[in-house]
């Protein structure tokens, strides 16, 4: 049977902390929709955690989160500027413009998953026409799709310019767990110019869930609605916050993901081919020929090929030094 | 404190049959997007409880399911026809419009939640102009809103024309396991000409989760797209899955569902006010005026005014006899 | 053969003056999408009826019209607030929802096509809830879809608690010409709260076009792309802006509305049947049952019984005296 | 004041023989949304000119009738697999996207605006999978937006594996008379599995108005709704119906398309840049660098740099030898 260790980070069950705080508001009755007491102190402590008085939802869909983070900063008529392998440009099935009715996507190139500075100016400065969806904000991914991370400063960089002109910014953290555990302050996110962030708490090791986060608070009015309409304000929100309080409370959530980047270094020290893309985070990309991605298979190895055409390896919370080097070995055994 | 065992029948917690299987299923690693093992177990049950060939998906939204199943059935510029206070019509903030690009609802009345078979007709009937957005689909719901059941034989009178005109038929089985508790036969769905049911979850005391059943296979063709545009294609599948595993195997669910009918019949024994519609499943529905409600909400029990002008008492599978007692004392006190 | 004189106000040909303007427009090079001097100068002639300074471009399509009008201050969550019977809400099999991706219409009772202030009173009222669209905009429409007229002062006090709200006013002015003719003055709208305008030419005379003004110079950014998206940006918009120098630079637009109304009276005059709304437009509404309607359809003259179960007289500026008293004739025949 | 002669198709007015036959239809009553015998007239004449017994509609613009197209033969999670350069990808706002709620757009490369056939079988063989919008639909142009030409054979070797798929053929004719004067047989196209046909009229020389031909009757259930819907089923239908009848019934069409190519031609001869593609239609791209299209424009001839980064030249029905001869002129006195 096939092993599915290290295709994604969303092949692990949910961490311990994350399932017993979930047992734990599993407990009498409980109004709906957002308006518990569980909602609430998960909603305080992202809030600590971000050391930021923003608006907190948790949703159960990361692709549904993005696509209305997006819809609420852009206009049909518009578009959004992102990586050109951003999870929102390639993974999603469209759901940007699902949700926000054919808003466009202008996909900018960069190294390792990262922005080219210069292209998103050069996007930034072409003229407002007519025939064409102008920007009306910049969705980033930190740690990127290509587990390096942004600094702080380079993120700066990237957002100054889109809100000199006065447009919006959305921050993908479907491995925010990740670029924490690198050096990523999550402090420092409230100054950046950040008006929505998704906090993924699927790939960081819980249930499905995920926090959204909202710092301008303009944008929060009638969000309950917004979410209700999009099938995304579970009436039972306990099964949705509960996650993040057992994986914030003592953290749980850095502590991890320090644990999945530190299983990637492992296998990056193991890997007998190229790396790709500097280990920042969670993930490893290597050249591989496609005979030898079989015989990995062959071995029950199941991983995937990546659109820069890189073979991916993703650790996770679950990943245990023992699988990384079993992987080692069935990796040399296929070299 | 407010007490939320009556407001719905989604303040209740998650029952232990479900959560047992959640937690047996958070083990190990497993492929995503409902390609696990977990899922087909799930799916496998579900066929098996309505004795059909059918496609079967676990997402996470009720109101999302409703709303992609209706955006499968019916184009933007055509309409689906439901009852007046159907959820899909009063409850779900125009979810089907969103989901559909602006797909209409035709409202028909019909006493106590069950649509009026003329009025159907007389909706059918209406030709088709292009300035007006005709019928392409029905939408049932069973049990209905107002705690009513429809009987298959009831069913398939209202799905019978609608069928013949080659318009699609989708169930919100919201409240299936109470449907099926008060005699519905599950197994005489697939019989009915039904293209799409949800099976809820949630108020039948699962964690967050709602089967989606595909009757009509050529509906099915690219739904696990359809469904991740839309965000309900979750990636750890399991969760989703599991509950259903747990509530199915040894028939948990319809157990729970007559459990909550049964305390709502406790419940109108003991209601001092007059009962409007017939207890046919695990909602009551009463008239109160308003100074006797403020009385009762001052008393701690939280109930909602419903949109008949009603007070709606809702039961669930947590439902004690105890609370029902404890609330029978209340009512009388406020009475 | 049927004659359609009085079906509707759009069956009429265009008048001689915006055809002599199309003509005299139809010459030469221009650039397009609404940037040659056709379009400025009647853009100004808007501007200068309206004694405003308001954004104007020209559309082929009432509906469009409305419907982006909508989709520009009410999001998909949110609702528009109308006459039970706007042309929006029965007329355009669901455009707004289309184009607004599913926003909501609150549809209002009021008399004879006025809505009533105290029914708008408490929609604005309600709660604002997340499992329902609330009102972002109110839609308004003068001439009213039964031929009565607003004074500015109705329309005041009906766009006063929306504006207390925060929440955008559309005007449909379909029959602008009509109303203007019956003493309604344009010059007064720009400060009733209007945010956007549509005025109608196609009834009033004109080859298809309308006219959207916009006042909130808020809403008018990246409108052209709006616009454009919508299919509503035309490359030679020469066509569209022309017919309104011809109707707008010496009165004929409001002096073919007052025809149009003098002809409605006319008719009334001479009718045999009970009218059922005040005869203030184009628009005369009487009571006939079928069979009498039928042997006037015998006679050859069609017309629409209306939602209101009426039989509906259009008048436009094409309608001769000599017709009205034909059609009386047949009237008395079939009464 | 600059000139827009040849700065694009749609910058001309319309030709004596629409204008004639819209001032021929502009007569009388007639019934409304396309019921009218204009309409009747015009839709035969196109039928007759396609030699094809298919639906035929007149709407007001071509990237509203290509998008609706779009949207009626690909769903929102779905794609339509087009050149990388057609209109509807560069030129339209995203409107497909608009209409058809976020449907993907799979951008092909291939030379001088003709899809690469390779690259299209390679889009066609991808496995279908839930998180991309696979394809369901192609969408050519003829002629491209490059002024070449598809003969019948090479649209029929595109579109065979199209149809081999299951998939649905948009053809987007805005420049069909330039195709037809350049040797492309109209009455092919009924045979080459082409479902959805639009034929541009606006830079044909007609005034705003254009020809949607529906070949798959399926398609065409309830079509009138959807265009009303999107507000493109006009009122007065007759005034895009009529200039078809003024440019079909005699051959006007085909003609003035003929002399817009041979326009072209006689500018290529007098070109002293660089020609980048084969001048088979009234195109012509050439090769100029920043400064010398300054100096062009500084004459006060307006033309555009296009996507490719050549500068293009259009010719039209209205382009007289004087004025190639006097750009002529012009563009070697900035060489």
């Amino acid at each position: 049977m096939a092993r599915y260790d290290f295709a994604s980070d969303n092949t692990a069950a949910a961490a311990p902390e994350a399932m017993e705080a979930v047992l734990a508001a599993n407990s009498g009755f409980a109004s709906g929709y957002g308006t518990d007491h569980v909602t609430r102190e998960a909603a305080d402590l992202v809030r600590q955690v971000l050391d930021a008085d923003a608006e907190v939802r948790f949703v159960a869909s990361g692709t549904a989160a993005n696509a209305i983070s997006l819809a609420a900063l852009c206009r049909p008529f518009e578009a959004v500027v992102a990586h050109d392998h951003a999870h929102v440009c390639t993974d999603e099935t469209g759901a940007p413009g699902y949700f926000g009715q054919g808003l466009g996507l202008i996909r900018l190139p960069g190294a390792s998953g990262r922005i080219d500075p210069a292209a998103l100016e050069t996007a930034l400065a072409a003229p407002d026409v007519s025939y064409r969806q102008s920007p009306a904000a910049l969705s980033l991914t930190n740690a990127t799709e290509y587990g390096t991370v942004y600094a702080a400063e380079a993120l700066e960089r990237l957002i100054r310019p889109v809100k000199a002109k006065g447009y919006g910014v959305h921050l993908d953290g479907a491995r925010l767990a990740n670029a924490a555990a690198a050096g990523f302050e999550l402090k420092r996110i409230k100054d950046l110019g950040v008006d929505i962030l998704v906090i993924g708490g699927t790939k960081a090791g819980m249930p499905p869930t995920e926090a959204v986060v909202i710092f301008d608070r303009d944008l929060a009015r009638r969000f309950d609605a917004r979410l209700k309409q999009a099938g995304q304000l579970p009436s039972k929100g306990r099964f949705y916050a509960a996650p993040f309080i057992g994986m914030l409370k003592d953290g749980a959530l850095v502590r991890h993901g320090a644990h999945a980047n530190a299983m990637a270094k492992r296998l990056e020290a193991l890997m007998p081919f190229p790396v790709r893309h500097p280990v920042e985070a969670n993930g490893l990309f290597v050249e591989m020929d496609e005979p030898t991605l079989k015989r990995l298979h062959g071995l029950g190895w199941f991983v995937y090929r990546f659109l820069d055409g890189t073979v991916r390896f993703m650790c996770s919370w679950a990943t245990t030094p023992d699988s990384v080097d079993e992987l080692g070995h069935a990796l040399k055994s296929v070299a």
